[in-house]
């Protein structure tokens, strides 16, 4: 990449930016590392340098989808370190090591004060594929506009984000591995504590055991859940799984009847807690199904590729389940980040082990490669 | 009615009891009163004389509804006295003032024990017409059986119910006002302080203002809700509905918009809580929409006629929303009811306001015909 023009000025207004970032120029194609501009931070906003990034399934959903917003730059999961803050930012400085934030936190909205809600009014999650304060883009190429992604774009050597939208964590955490935090591993174990509130003794059941499920299992675990059921149809996750807690494995299909029915069984009527962690709206129905009567509390965490509607009999509620979901875990995610952050340095919580492989940026295609295929848990992509 | 032959006895194993009762015969066919013999109580049963019963939608959703369990005796909102006991049955004496049970409480299974649900594993909704002991009736016309509906079937001068499905009542309580807690009342009040803890100064959003919606209504409003809006496509139930604290009155057909939008509108971006008390799938719907991100909570109360199937965007639930729904408002039945039924005495509750009607048994169809033209809250009929 070759260095603003401007880069001894460390302030607002630092020049255009021009480095490496994976395009996305149509949905489900290979990415192409292109040179691309990168705007200076505006006000309020800071602009990163991406460090490490790792690629999360909601990732994938999306470059699949017929969204009409290409050319894009997709990444959510990310480290890096300020680079350069626009106008008004006082949080942030040059060389703060920071995560990026796809649903960010105002601190002033309705919700942001609430202390119940992380769905920040204003800086929630973005869909247009453009920056929340201007509804413009940070970066072109050659003059044509390249769209964002959750407002974070972690898949370009630079970004631009909104200071609402990245946190400050502490500089002696490991910026290659608690990349994990900015979203995967973070929502997992917040479903887990904040939004479940797994219980010791509860019997919980996870459906996916990908990075967002073992999370869950992760969270459950340390809870004292004391039978945890991870169902997933692909057997190279059994043993990931049972390192982090899983104690029944189920794979529905080895089973000829529902595996909720399977579940119900083995749960003496169903379990405490279920969470969806595949992205799928058929199995939020078979997760509430799973639960039981009376107090059996329903945490879906997927983004669908197909099908956004939920189906669920009314039976299912009458009889007192719970269905609820959640981005992010259910954390402020300026407010809480930093202290998972700190698990991790204490070693309160794992994250080393979600990560299966370590790529340059320039195979950022593998990794996609890999999570279409299922052989992988997280890739973290260094910039 | 004709006492039975043993009709000195008051213990179990009591005669037969000849009497009349309201029999439907085939689907939203009128009822007609025939003599039927009630069986003497099973041992841990009790015979009940019903005193006053009245009628609640879900009797008439089910008498419309095309089960194959005709003939048979519906009615499940009633108040009565124990005329004989069976055997093993100690927590009755003939006598006693009771509210009968549609969902019971055995006091002894998991959920009975569990201190958070009212699904009672054992006398839990019975569904299939019959008694749970036995899975026989306790009803015949000439030998031929007569279908219960919930296992209480109060359209009889006497019905038989399990002692778990009936709950002993203070004997100063007016049995023709009290019996609506037997079911509607409480399923109001308990979903708005047990289910949803509805809070002071918050928003509240009622879908159907017939005695369910308005129990919830009486329910937000002592609980201190700063805004109670009330949905209901019939403006008859307009003055009742402000009598009882709705502050604001919707009607969907009044508006070119979904009613959601208007309702986000009025509420700065969505109520706190919101209450689908119809029966119908498609206002469950509306409802989740109706609240806020981060902590709306939906609670749904109704029993659909048709389409069984609730269906929701995943997206609903991502940004926080919550979706549950209660049996008898989540009370458990023996031992919350009589509480109730203090309340009602102290005149902490109000019950009398629902009551637009009474009639004497004999004119049970007019009830029928009332209530599925709206024209009632709840019309008590005195057998
Ligand atoms: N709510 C949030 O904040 C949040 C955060 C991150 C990811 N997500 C979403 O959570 C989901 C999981 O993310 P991830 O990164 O762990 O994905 P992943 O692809 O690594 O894991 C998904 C797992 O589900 C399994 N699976 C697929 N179909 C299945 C089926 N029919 N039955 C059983 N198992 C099945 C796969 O084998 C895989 O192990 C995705 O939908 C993602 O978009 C949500
Ligand atoms: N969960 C429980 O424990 C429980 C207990 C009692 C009743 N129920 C159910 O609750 C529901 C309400 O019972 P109820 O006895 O109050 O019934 P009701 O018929 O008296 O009241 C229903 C109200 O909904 C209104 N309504 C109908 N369609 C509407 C629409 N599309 N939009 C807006 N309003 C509409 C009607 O005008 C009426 O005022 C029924 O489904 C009943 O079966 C459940
Ligand atoms: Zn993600
Ligand atoms: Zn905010
Ligand atoms: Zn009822
Ligand atoms: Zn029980």
């Amino acid at each position: 990449m070759s260095l603003p023009s401007s880069s001894s000025s460390k302030q607002a207004g630092a020049g255009v930016i021009t480095c490496k970032a994976a395009v996305a120029w149509a949905a489900g194609e290979a990415l192409v590392i292109e040179e691309v501009q990168v705007s200076p931070p505006q006000p309020m906003e800071i602009r990163i340098k991406v460090v490490c990034t790792s690629l999360c399934r909601s990732d994938i959903t999306a470059w699949l989808s017929q969204a009409p917003m290409f050319p894009r730059i997709f990444g959510h999961e990310a480290s890096g370190i300020v680079e350069s803050v626009g106008q008004g930012v006082t949080e942030f400085e040059e060389g703060d090591h920071v995560l990026t934030l796809f649903t960010g936190e105002c601190k002033r909205c309705r919700h942001c004060t609430s202390g119940k809600s992380n769905i920040c009014q204003v800086l929630g999650l973005e869909r247009q594929g453009l920056m929340h304060s201007d509804h413009k883009t940070r970066f072109s190429i050659k003059g044509k506009s390249v769209y964002h992604y959750c407002a974070v774009s972690s898949f370009s050597e630079y970004t631009v984000v909104h200071s609402g939208c990245a946190v400050k964590i502490s500089s002696s955490a490991p910026l290659e591995k608690i990349c994990l935090l900015s979203c995967g591993v973070a929502a997992g174990l917040g479903a887990a504590w904040k939004v479940a509130n797994v219980s010791e003794g509860s019997t919980v059941v996870i459906f996916g055991l990908g990075t967002v499920g073992l999370s869950v299992v992760q969270g459950a675990k340390l809870r004292g859940a004391s039978q945890i059921i991870g169902v997933d149809t692909n057997p190279e996750k059994n043993e990931k799984a049972k390192a982090f807690g899983v104690t029944d494995l189920l794979n529905p299909n080895d089973y000829n009847e529902p595996i909720a029915q399977v579940i119900k069984r083995m749960t003496d009527g169903g379990a405490d807690f279920a969470f969806e962690c595949i992205g799928d709206t058929g199995m939020i129905t078979t997760a509430l199904q799973s639960c039981c009567d009376g107090w059996g509390l329903t945490v879906t965490l997927g983004v669908p590729k197909v099908k956004p509607e939920i189906t669920a009999h009314y039976g299912l509620l009458l009889t007192g389940r719970t269905l609820t979901g959640s981005l992010l875990g259910g954390w402020k995610p300026k407010s809480d980040l930093p202290s998972l952050v700190n698990m991790y340095l204490n070693q309160e919580i794992k994250i080393d082990e979600y990560i299966t492989h370590n790529m340059a940026f320039e195979d950022i295609n593998e990794a996609f490669e890999l999570m279409r295929e299922g052989k992988c848990l997280r890739c973290v992509i260094h910039m």
